[in-house]
């Protein structure tokens, strides 16, 4: 196709929700209402089934107070969806989008969801439907190909970050064995980010296990003990994701539930954690251990949101919707940060499939040698994703000479 | 003892910590500097198992910067215990406070931390050691007795309300079954703050379930599958505290590890999470089940705090230490609420023994009858405790025409 369409604009929003996806879906809606380019403004309730069974609402009557009360509220407000496409049902989405005289398709997600917008927008050209197919990024794992970072990756930074302070000093409070197991299927990027919780030299976490290491049980016991040893206490992060020499995640050998991207369960159970807390139990002959799975918390709590993060998250969704406009056929807007000392990012548009399906992991220089840690490397790429953190205040504690 | 003792004074923490039992100790710090009866202020670090191992700090030693910022930082500041005095400890400890010429003795925390002053109280009566001895209430469970409500709860209610808001928006999104697994021993507050999360006729938590009342699994299961039936999702608050017909707490059927107090663990792991879980993915064959069980967080994550809370955890610190010195041996402060429309509270001293120990439980009319939800008398309770919660943004949502 040449130039820009006239015509309807369909938008939704697919995969895990985030904190700031609201803020992507705001974004393209305001930026749509400034092309003329673009007549109906359409969202689909939970993705691509909303488009099928044609449950779509009429984004223009939603007033600007309504619009910016849902940028700042957490988790898909338009619903969502873990779901790709057969071929007939792509057939079966041109018929309706032809049918609504849909030109603009604006799909809000991770991987999964680009290369959904990937499969219909291939299928559009064969049947020759003229469709400008836009992917919007979102993913709290930080794993999208391409991107420095992803748009509700430092927010659910900042949330895990918060809850290591906050853990951190409860294990202090009452010593023990701690392990917070964090999101993250692939990549570590998230139970990393944990590491911006201390402040003093023995703060927690003391041991960090990404997904991006091969995991070892007996390792993982050497590692508890001496952090044991020396503090009395332990707190241990562990993706999700953590697996053995044969790329096996832990936690799957307990749920073996998949959905229709061939992805297992890892998140909404206890399991992990408590494998791990009954393996210090029995071998280490520690009997305070705890484990808490912060879960959905990291995705969708409100109120802990990174100031940048819901910045660019609006950003993406206008830059899409400016690239549609000008006439681009399609394309996932990626974030590339600025080569200056200062944070910065800049936007880009860049085919579909090199963003689809493949997840990114993290840079092997993000993780310590001996894969217990994060690097200072990972620390300073990390750090202005987040932003500010809770102030934690802690006593001098001059002992009190013995009588 | 007659009048107020001139002498040193200790403060401790003990139990489980809090968002703002900080606020208790900085209060009870700065006002003992305005009494010229008391002399030195020592810190015990880990409640009373710092007196025994006299590992004291010195709390005139931090300056007015580090006691705000101590004030404002989750989690307590002088390291917790879990741990009752046997007879013999108790002989130990009144060596120890005499030897550093200890008159006035302050211990944060809940029922068995109170039960603890008790003791401590009594054995100092019973070898004619004179001792200002005053507990100072903390609990997030808010099931001390005598109390309207307890410091530590109104912001972990916020924390619950806030994560059901994120929940509840999360489970619209991806439809399902969610159960979130909230703290509290033997009392329900935590779990019923909950509904504080709803706005919208259709918002979750759909079920809530107390200690308080006999937990049936067929009851459960029949609630979900009618709210599931009805909305094509439901969000489940459980207590992990929930017990049979019997008393036995569904929890404890996984573990057995227990404190001195003869606590039994229930949290720290997903068990019970992961039980309703599989019982309703394999009784009511619903695919998308999950649980998550909040853990620590709900005590220790730092930023969400309840104004109220804070300030009234404060002021219990600040009243213990003018009981003291105004002469009074001993006593708790108790938080009561004004007979008024408009919130409010004074404090009162209560004999210890009325205070330690035994806890209370949620009233009747607090619970819906049928067990699984709560009654706008408790909302009405719980409310000014908890605060401003964030603003949720929602579409009106005009459906398009279908063609």
């Amino acid at each position: 196709m040449a130039g820009s369409l006239k015509g309807n604009m369909l938008i939704a929003q697919s995969g895990g929700p985030s904190m700031v996806i609201n803020e992507s879906l705001v974004g393209a809606v305001m930026e749509a209402k400034k092309h003329r380019e673009i007549k109906n403004i359409y969202g689909s309730l939970h993705g691509i089934k909303g488009v099928l069974e044609e449950n779509l609402i009429d984004l223009r009557k939603e007033n600007k107070a309504t619009l910016d009360a849902v940028a700042k509220t957490p988790s898909s407000a338009l619903g969502s969806v873990r779901k790709k496409p057969t071929e007939e049902e792509c057939g079966k989405i041109f018929a309706i989008m032809q049918k609504y005289d849909i030109r603009y398709f604006f799909y809000i997600g991770g991987n999964d969801s680009a290369e959904t917008v990937h499969i219909v927008h291939e299928e559009a050209k064969k049947v020759n439907y003229d469709l400008h197919c836009f992917h919007i990024p979102k993913t709290i794992d930080n794993d999208l190909l391409e991107n420095d970072h992803t748009p509700g990756f430092g927010s659910a930074a900042k949330f895990v970050a918060c809850a290591l302070m906050g853990d951190n000093l409860d294990n202090r409070a009452l010593k023990g064995v701690k392990i917070d197991v964090i999101m993250g299927r692939h990549a570590g990027f998230l139970a990393a980010s944990s590491a911006l919780a201390r402040i003093y030299p023995d703060d927690g976490p003391h041991l960090i296990y990404c997904p991006e290491h091969v995991f070892s049980m007996k390792q993982f016991l050497d590692d508890v003990k001496q952090v044991y040893d020396r503090l009395g206490r332990c707190v241990v992060v562990a993706s999700e994701g953590i697996s053995d020499e044969y790329g096996i995640a832990i936690a799957t050998k307990f749920n073996k539930e998949t959905d229709s991207h061939g992805n297992v369960q890892l998140s909404g159970t206890g399991a992990l954690g408590d494998l791990l807390s009954h393996e210090i139990k029995t071998k280490l002959e520690i009997s305070r251990v705890r484990a808490d799975t912060f879960g959905y918390l990291q995705r969708s709590f409100p109120g802990v949101i990174s100031a940048v993060d819901a910045a660019e998250a609006r950003a993406v969704g206008i830059e899409a919707v400016k690239e549609a406009t000008a006439g681009h056929p399609e394309g996932s807007i990626v974030i590339r940060r600025r080569p200056s000392k200062k944070y910065g990012v800049f936007y880009e548009r860049v085919p579909l499939q090199n963003v689809a399906k493949n997840t990114r992991h993290m840079p092997e220089d993000y993780i310590s040698a001996a894969g217990n840690d994060v690097t200072e490397e990972f620390i300073e790429y990390a750090r202005p994703l987040v932003g500010a953190l809770p102030k934690i205040g802690r006593f001098k504690a001059v002992a009190v000479k013995k009588i």
